[in-house]
């Protein structure tokens, strides 16, 4: 089932099938075209992420500026164009990640592109593609039905929710991420067309942060850091790569929970600071904990003030999150902030739509090696309590079991379809 | 009627005006807390782009990585209300384009935010703030009605164009633009905040570009070269500055045309490349003119091949947008790439929508010294014939009269309201 690396030399099948539409081209007209590969002579390294390895990147690997994430149900009507789906998209995601075009060879002007052309000249940007199986992907059409991990369990209803068709679900997915957010789109638009007539896209979110031009931890659009609690690369492991306590496939993967939080800014804005501060848990500026100094203190959730009432309130944010207050539970956080335009209605019940303005937030993103004891045990009862609730309102949802990294000759999830 | 410059240092009074909310805050709790300022100590000049000068920044200005725009409905009740959001909209503008808080002041703890912070620790991001008045300014309400410049013309109906509501018009527009989409969106928060009663949201746009990352000239979505043939900083003045053609008010000003076009990705990406040429008029890869050999190369538009056919067709866009074939007629085009999310449903019709995925495009924008001979006579015939209408549909539109520069003191079309 392993594909030979010679395989990278033959050009995509694929991308030759699109119908030339029944539009007259003009042989001979058009001068000879070179390949439209991006051309860079000298990658600097800090320019691409690796792409093989023991684990897929873009979980652990420092978050870049830009997302662009793209769900699919699956079309593929057997096992074989599934796994050919995946050979090609793990052939195609390791020339996109160094900055090449999608497909090789020489460009036949008579013919669709190989590649759509507007990543030629840009630098790889550190962009990642990594790959999710939702619970769809577990089907009879594919063998699979006995095949779903445990871990990857249909997420429960969570107080407050207000899930919108078409922002959730999924039976793959593609995390894009890059310093450029042409790049990352470029590369969900190519892996989209080698997938026509074996996936077809269901739902996708962009996004953006400023994890990579800040030293320290970047702010989310609530204007407080975000993230100072999550685990390091050092820490990371344990937290989110899966063991030997599930399936062998999933063996190195991850599982990811990713919701789209809207936020009523406009609503959150009018509070006072010392508001905003309680609700966190944290200082505005610094990221402290309330009652101490520095932003990567310990919190102290014993604190009390003068009425004896915690100094960190029963309801704050922090304390909810925190792994202390949570047997341990931790999870790794990638969230990109998101621009979805002007959107003046809320989807949430009672409506805090006064004012409301923006059809933004935060595409949140939880990593861990198993949902249940990671997202779910953290979010259920944040999604009761937490005094930030009365400002975001999860909009979609979707969970995915990413398999472990492939070598070369290796496709993607490759070990869920061996014996 | 001018502001004096020392009303930067007091605080702005909207900022103070936002309700609380009716929740308790926790006085004496949370520390004091400095200003929610961005700490540049040393701005390196490249990431500042200068607010005050003869002419609005963010025209001429080289384009940068992102675009926030936002179109506003007036709410003022009278002339005075109108200047005071101008006066409070330059101040602030000043201020966040050289990277600090859009108020100046100590942040009280008990009070909403002077600003709301994302924005804290980052570059200024060469920021440029452009502000334009559309024909819903010039109204009885404020005495203007008489003032609108013939130049502000409402746009015609063009063939083809499907105008969406929600995408279109506004009595005020922000263009902001910088090299971080955080930076870009959290000036338009700001000013949004500062015009709580005065004005209120209509539709947004946001949107990339590499112009910025690449040495030539940048690549749209459909991977094409993009503003080949646009005025240099050298020579555009004549193509964008309004002179005294028009009411005093509006010299050294220029009038933009803003158009939403989706482009049907997955419908130009089935074209072979040598038909997708013929569309545009030029190669993909080097940018020449058809029958030319580099991208800045004159086109040849007499050139016919042995078959007696022009090599540049009729309907190539690359013929029917060039000064040579509109009387000279030209435009400065500032255009940013845009992802809305994925949609299935095309707006226009006869529908092409079979495959339709991504609501993607461009979001044009023309620069120009009179709309009637600039953007409203290329596109008029163009939107009949251009070949490249088969993809692209005009789904947002809007037109405004962006006033010149200030100086400190001035603030942003106050000749429109003197004598």
């Amino acid at each position: 089932m392993s594909a030979s690396d010679d395989s990278l030399n033959k050009p995509s099948r694929r991308l030759f099938l699109g119908a030339a539409g029944g539009l007259a081209g003009a042989a001979g007209l058009a001068p000879a075209m070179a390949q439209l590969a991006p051309s860079h002579p000298q990658i600097a390294p800090a320019e691409a992420e690796p792409f093989y390895g023991a684990h897929q990147a873009g979980i652990t690997t420092p978050m870049q500026e830009s997302l662009y994430f793209a769900a699919f149900d699956l079309a593929a009507t057997n096992r074989d164009e599934l796994v050919t789906l995946l050979q090609d998209w793990t052939k195609a995601a390791a020339r996109l990640t160094v900055g090449l075009a999608a497909a090789p060879g020489a460009q036949d002007e008579q013919a669709p592109g190989l590649d759509s052309g507007e990543a030629a000249g840009l630098s790889p940007s550190r962009l990642t593609l990594t790959f999710g199986f939702g619970p769809d992907l577990f089907d009879n059409r594919y063998g699979l039905a006995g095949r779903r991990p445990a871990a990857l369990a249909d997420l429960p209803r969570f107080a407050g929710e207000q899930l919108v068709d078409g922002q959730c679900g999924g039976a793959v997915c593609i995390q894009a991420c890059a310093n450029d957010p042409q790049v990352a789109f470029h590369a969900v638009r190519q892996l989209g067309r080698i997938a026509y007539g074996a996936a077809t896209l269901k739902w996708v979110q962009n996004g953006y942060s400023t994890a990579s031009k800040t030293p320290g931890t970047p702010r989310n659009l609530l204007g407080f850091k975000d993230g100072t609690m999550n685990p390091t690369a050092a820490t990371a492991g344990p937290v989110v790569w899966a063991g030997d306590e599930g399936p062998a496939w999933m063996n190195g993967g991850s599982y990811m929970v990713a919701r789209r939080i809207r936020i009523a800014l406009e609503h959150w804005d009018r509070m006072k600071i010392a508001f905003q501060e309680r609700t966190i848990g944290r200082q505005k500026i610094s990221g402290a904990p309330l009652g101490g100094r520095a932003e990567f203190e310990t919190p102290d959730f014993q604190a009390v003030d003068a009425n004896g009432d915690y100094v960190i309130p029963d309801t704050a944010h922090v304390r909810l999150a925190a792994p202390a207050n949570n047997d341990g539970a931790q999870i790794l956080r990638r969230s990109y902030s998101y621009n979805n335009g002007a959107n003046f209605v809320a989807e949430r019940w009672p409506p805090w739509h006064q004012g409301i303005e923006y059809d933004s937030g935060l595409f949140f993103q939880a990593y861990q090696r198993d949902p249940r004891t990671g997202f779910v045990k953290l979010f259920d009862r944040m999604s009761k309590i937490d005094a930030l609730n009365q400002f975001t309102t999860h909009v979609g949802s979707a969970i995915f079991a990413c398999p472990p990294g492939v070598q070369p000759g290796e496709f993607i999830g490759q070990r869920l379809f061996e014996a």
